[in-house]
């Protein structure tokens, strides 16, 4: 190890033997967290290559478990946000791509900090469980082309030792470790082709968008030298997706858009990442055709009923898709903010939103926190639209008046009025491909 | 310590109160290991300032106890030396000091690896003990000038711990945290004038010249924002230092050196070294003038004089000063290592001399390994010298056959021989005074 922290520190290669020596060695508990913690810190410093990156991902891959999803009929595919503030792309995305004839087995996490997560809003829906496990998972693949359940431990152990320490080590901002994160998840959880939606702007991670084309390159040359089609589109989280954030009121937007209906900006960005996702698995020429065919499946019903089939199967009352305000927990207090002048929305912050969501109960600060399903806040406007004085441009709810006050005290700081019509928040800023192909967006 | 590391890791600089909080929490095991370590690599990867580092190094001086010296008479005097093969000079500097009537009350270490260190040297004279405390040195100081004991670890405590994960995160070689430590505990140590010798060369830590320089640099403005008198001076160690590497027998080249014999360049080098502290004492008007009035004190027998009484009052035999040979620990095994062709030794590698020596019992592996005080090796030859065929360049002593073979096998690969005269090697590579005043001498 001395060797290893050796040549890290004084920016060297590491051998793909050495660096599986690190991750046996992390996960066995045989190399001390003092040492692992410097390692990364020379690695935060020094950097990783594309080799060392990808050899890094598959050693933590084969630290756990792999999914094995080459049994399931039609291609395999997965999806994988970096984290964004109303993002309820895969409620939609699912069900539609199981429509469009794909097979998508998928491990989803729960939210934490300003984010949400998939479990969480899953689990919104009366009855519905998402500790399937990964045999039945497979199993409810093969018969709906949809499952979606809770990450299990057991895959890619090494990154939680990993990320453990680089939470409090101040080296959580590492491009190739970020990347071989996310990765070696996804490469255990076993689809063949990947779209990465990696967000930018105020309320993501990477704030900055050549921080998040960086990796996105990292992400993508890892799938692909793993045998992986992999494609990274960057899309903009300025401000949140959509006009929901709060699991039962994501979910209701979920299903107005299966419905064909719903904010433009979640409905395009669903079609978006399934027209690429349709292109990696052949099944489509390009994007634009793949989102045309795709956009046919929310129009006529198909992603609405196997969305049916997939709640139903996992437990929960599959009437959601019909009335869901009926089915979904309701918050017991609600709170109109409104504007005191006319003007222009220029800008609603996706940081304090998803800060003043979790504020109000949608959310959790640390690991295990409960959280309050009906809770969140429903954008009454977004950047762009024209607001007169006293009109709501968000309603809060919640179950208790703490909390309430909590979110709204909070939520005042996310509105930015202006007198002028703003140039709008970009929503795509391009894609990255295979062989390091980038297309930037010019809105 | 999250903001902390994240600074450091950016580049950024630290605060005093910031580097008090981290060294307090690093003696009080309040700041986690894997937190530190990190943070020693950020510090190795991105570098401290000079603000930083004299920060830092007062911390671990505030860490421990601090010897005060301000109750001697006379200048008090110190020197350190980054180590080296051969390197008796505190044996001869200490007497001569004293006897030009300076104050050295000075703390040593042992040796490690292929270095050597002065307690082990004291300790091969019969009855000397460097055990004393601070308060018996403090008191032998104000009688006899000179008192050097075992450096407790009651100084500088914090860089025991720092040291400590270091060692074993390959952070060791950084030149701030390299300066910080050494000066910690020369600070601690109490002090008004310190000479500093920074070796570079085969058997030196620092190897280039430059990084020695850069060290120096980096030493001397800690001591002078500290308020002390610090002069360093950058010495070569490409071979050993005078012809005996070993305990008993480098007290034994000390004493021909005290009675104004000696190798020269073990001669020179105290001279110089003491020449500069006579300066800084505000004793002697210039390094030469310094010199020369303690080159008469090596030559009337006062050093000598003074060596007796130091030796006496830590309980030794003060005979060792008229017949070392007799008094001394003499080995039971001898053997001569011959040269097979005629010619010039071009060079005698200090590393694997310093290697051969622990190997034949003079040094130690770990810390706390017994040492042999009669093992190691006479010099027959320096580079420049003319051999002829059969000639000994090196006779070894040891005590069993065993380390006797081992020293033998490794020693073979220490000298080189030539044709021609070869260049001789650089004793003095320069001076560092305060402000960032720099000579570099050209031989």
């Amino acid at each position: 190890m001395y060797g290893i922290l050796a040549r890290k520190r004084d920016g060297g290669e590491l051998s793909r033997a050495e660096i599986d020596r690190v991750i046996e060695g992390a996960v066995a508990g045989t190399i001390p967290d003092y040492q692992l913690t410097a390692l990364l810190m020379a690695i935060f410093c020094r950097g990783l290559t594309p080799r060392e990156t990808a050899d890094l991902t598959l050693a933590m891959v084969a630290s756990g478990a792999e999914v094995d999803l080459s049994s399931l009929p039609g291609p395999t595919v997965d999806k994988h946000s970096t984290g964004g503030v109303g993002d309820k792309t895969t409620l939609v995305l699912g069900p539609l791509l199981a429509a469009a004839g794909l097979t998508v087995a998928k491990m989803s996490g729960r939210g934490l900090g300003h984010t949400g997560g998939t479990l969480d809003k899953l689990e919104a829906i009366p009855g519905m469980r998402t500790d399937l496990g990964p045999a039945r998972m497979i199993e409810q693949a093969r018969s709906i082309g949809l499952a979606v359940v809770a990450q299990g431990a057991e895959l890619a152990p090494a990154d939680g030792v990993l990320y453990a320490l680089r939470d409090v080590t101040a080296t959580v901002e590492s491009i190739p470790l970020i990347a071989s994160s996310i990765m070696s998840k996804k490469l255990a959880a076993g689809a063949q082709s990947i779209v990465l939606d990696v967000k930018t702007g105020a309320g993501a991670f990477m704030r900055d968008p050549d921080d998040a084309f960086a990796l996105a390159h990292a992400m993508v040359e890892i799938g692909t030298s793993a045998g992986r089609r992999v494609v990274a589109v960057i899309t903009g989280m300025e401000q949140p997706l959509g006009l929901a954030v709060g699991n039962a009121l994501e979910v209701e937007e979920a299903v107005q858009t299966l419905r064909g209906g719903g904010p433009a900006d979640l409905r395009d960005l669903c079609l978006i990442l399934g027209g690429e996702l349709l292109v990696l698995a052949e099944q489509a020429a390009s994007p634009a055709a793949g989102a045309a065919r795709l956009a046919a499946l929310l129009d006529d019903g198909s992603a609405l009923e196997r969305f049916r089939r997939f709640v139903a199967a996992q437990g929960g009352d599959p009437r959601v898709a019909d009335m869901p305000e009926e089915l979904l927990p309701e918050a017991p207090l609600r709170l109109d903010l409104t504007v005191t002048t006319a003007g222009y929305v220029a800008a609603i912050d996706a940081l304090t939103i998803g800060e003043a969501a979790r504020d109000l109960g949608a959310g959790r600060q640390r690991k295990g926190d409960p959280i309050d399903p009906a809770a969140g806040l429903l954008l009454r406007a977004k950047v762009g639209d024209r607001l007169e004085a006293g009109d709501a441009w968000a309603t809060l709810f919640a179950s208790d008046q703490r909390r309430l006050a909590a979110g709204a005290a909070r939520l005042q700081s996310a509105l930015r009025m202006g007198v002028s019509f703003p140039a709008p928040p970009r929503s795509i800023y391009g894609t990255v491909r295979a062989g390091g192909r980038e297309e930037r967006s010019h809105q």
